[in-house]
């Protein structure tokens, strides 16, 4: 069922309307390619099993909460533009989303991805690299063939996307190997930087390809994609902070995951940057030279508390959202979308905490 | 030094001219790129050493022989335009055929390429997927951005390549679990059809793209980009007896290395499906669950041969050859251009026999 858009739907209704209205046509997008990257890119989409038996119950679909499409829809809306003027663009972004998550569990050598295997994990490593390929291909084609008639603007702003993609996921890679402190060490700016790219490029161009979609000005395009990069920032500081304190009930990963795995993360090297006495200590356990186990991970979340990483954080977050808003309001607007996008942001950025 | 185009220049000049052209504007797209994958790209085109020396002296650059960027220069010269028309189609063409032996390697698991590491044993799998991925999205966006008026088509070209490319490597992919023999065999029927997307996607598309850039009438493109096709299916053809009777020192690969890997090539599965006494023979031999000795691979390339494979792939290749000529002559073109065309045509199909 599609509600109509008004600025009284809830969010978790504005959500689904999206992805109502999205998921036909990303549907038939995916049962285009060869019958085994397609079963590869279902299960990725939480669509089916390995195997391919499809997961079954009203959840089927809902793998995640859908947030790079709704966005493009929305704003194709709040430019002036219709729903379906931006169906081609989501589907284009719900594709290379799924595209990027598969290659990153790759290189990231992550195992688990939404309380099941990941790709590379179930399938192999060639199949999933494959299944990444046939996803980002299928991505470009989508758009380029959407018959709309800016589809040549909005393959211009995808494609500048993929470089910021690939240029965060190099950043974050190199993150890895360099030193906690000293002046190699990476800054709170750097991993800023390195998650504009990685995060906040896809929400940007989710939010700037509807606007595109719908024919709106540049100047239009640009204060959503502004909007939209910004939002994809506070989301990866949210990440952050859900990696170290979240519930594993909600996150679906282990407590204090990204500590174990010394992971860089704002909150992290944010309290290292403020070289106090409890970031001296959390220097001393990080650099250790073991992986931390339960008792060193519990006592790493308490420096990083203590040294001002959490606060520090959940500023970045609020910061990010708050611009996310002033460019929502430097341009006019349709103002039933705008809501609709208002509506969202907090749920987005409030969610499992 | 740039020649002018004429039908008396030789095969090695006209490939010099085109890669003259092509080389300052690929190495301006690659130099875009963030610079760890921008080294690991200069390493996978032959431009530089591991850690990112320069290959000194005059071959640097002549990696391979540029095949591809010549097609689409000649092609667009051939559809009544300029060879600058093409220039952003070769470098496209050039970075997706960069991009796909760099995850075909990962896929396949082949540790050298021209005689080095692949990039993914030099430098690892997860960067390498990375730096697939960047050259991937670089190839769209040098497209997409070109400021050709026909970039929005020449995009839509690339997309739909880009789709047969990943098909074709799942069905070569998949060939591998598969028996040589009874009704679940790999026919040669169905490998025509995986070379067909798997390497003469990319020859068709390098030359309907000079088609597409030069602004030619479909009919044009269509004539332009099926020779490709055929011509990439001679190719690989081509490949095929070298990866079995090709001089490993002009090769770069061990004496029969397909055989020894068991590599589901045309002139294996035209012996076997010949079905005579030596086509049982070479069965036998295939399916004895080792894999092949010297002694052994040496015997199977004979058995190949007595049951007909190699004369098969040489009429298989020789067909496509003239399939290819008779497609340029099939349309108006400019006579000087197709001259270019032909004179390449034997010595890139009768390379190294």
């Amino acid at each position: 069922m599609t509600l109509p858009a008004t600025a009284q739907a809830t969010a978790p209704q504005i959500l689904a309307r999206c992805r109502d209205l999205v998921r036909p046509a990303l549907t038939q997008a995916v049962r285009r390619l060869h019958p085994w990257p397609a079963e590869m890119a279902a299960f990725s989409l939480g669509w089916s099993e390995v195997g391919g038996r499809p997961v079954p119950g009203p959840g089927a679909g809902s793998h995640g909460k859908g947030v790079r499409q709704a966005l493009t829809v929305l704003c194709a809306e709040a430019a002036g533009g219709s729903a379906e003027d931006a169906v081609a663009g989501a589907v284009a972004v719900e594709l290379i989303h799924t595209f990027s998550l598969l290659h990153d569990d790759i290189m990231d050598g992550d195992e688990t991805r939404r309380q099941r295997p990941s790709v590379w994990k179930a399938y192999g490593t060639g199949p999933a690299v494959l299944t990444g390929d046939a996803l980002f291909a299928l991505a470009v084609e989508t758009l380029a063939d959407s018959g709309n008639v800016h589809s040549g603007a909005a393959v211009r702003h995808l494609a500048g996307t993929l470089n910021d993609l690939v240029r965060g996921q190099a950043e974050d890679l190199l993150f890895e190997a360099r030193p906690w402190t000293g002046p190699e060490a990476v800054s709170p700016q750097e991993y800023r930087s390195m998650a504009g790219h990685k995060t906040g490029a896809l929400l940007g161009c989710a939010a700037g390809l509807g606007a595109v979609l719908a024919g709106a000005p540049a100047a239009t395009v640009d204060a959503l994609a502004r909007a939209g990069r910004h939002l994809g920032v506070a989301f990866q500081a949210v990440d952050d902070l859900l990696g170290i304190w979240g519930d594993p009930q909600v996150t679906g990963k282990p407590v204090h995951s990204d500590l174990r795995r010394l992971k860089k993360t704002y909150p992290v090297l944010a309290a290292v940057s403020a070289d106090g006495p409890a970031a001296r200590r959390l220097v001393a356990l990080l650099t250790s030279g073991d992986p931390l186990d339960d008792t060193a991970a519990r006592r790493a979340a308490e420096l990083i508390e203590e040294a001002g990483g959490r606060s520090a954080t959940l500023a970045e977050a609020r910061h990010h959202l708050e611009s996310a808003r002033d460019s929502l309001g430097s341009v006019p607007l349709a103002p039933a979308a705008v809501g609709d996008i208002l509506t969202l942001l907090p749920f987005l950025v409030d969610r499992r905490m």
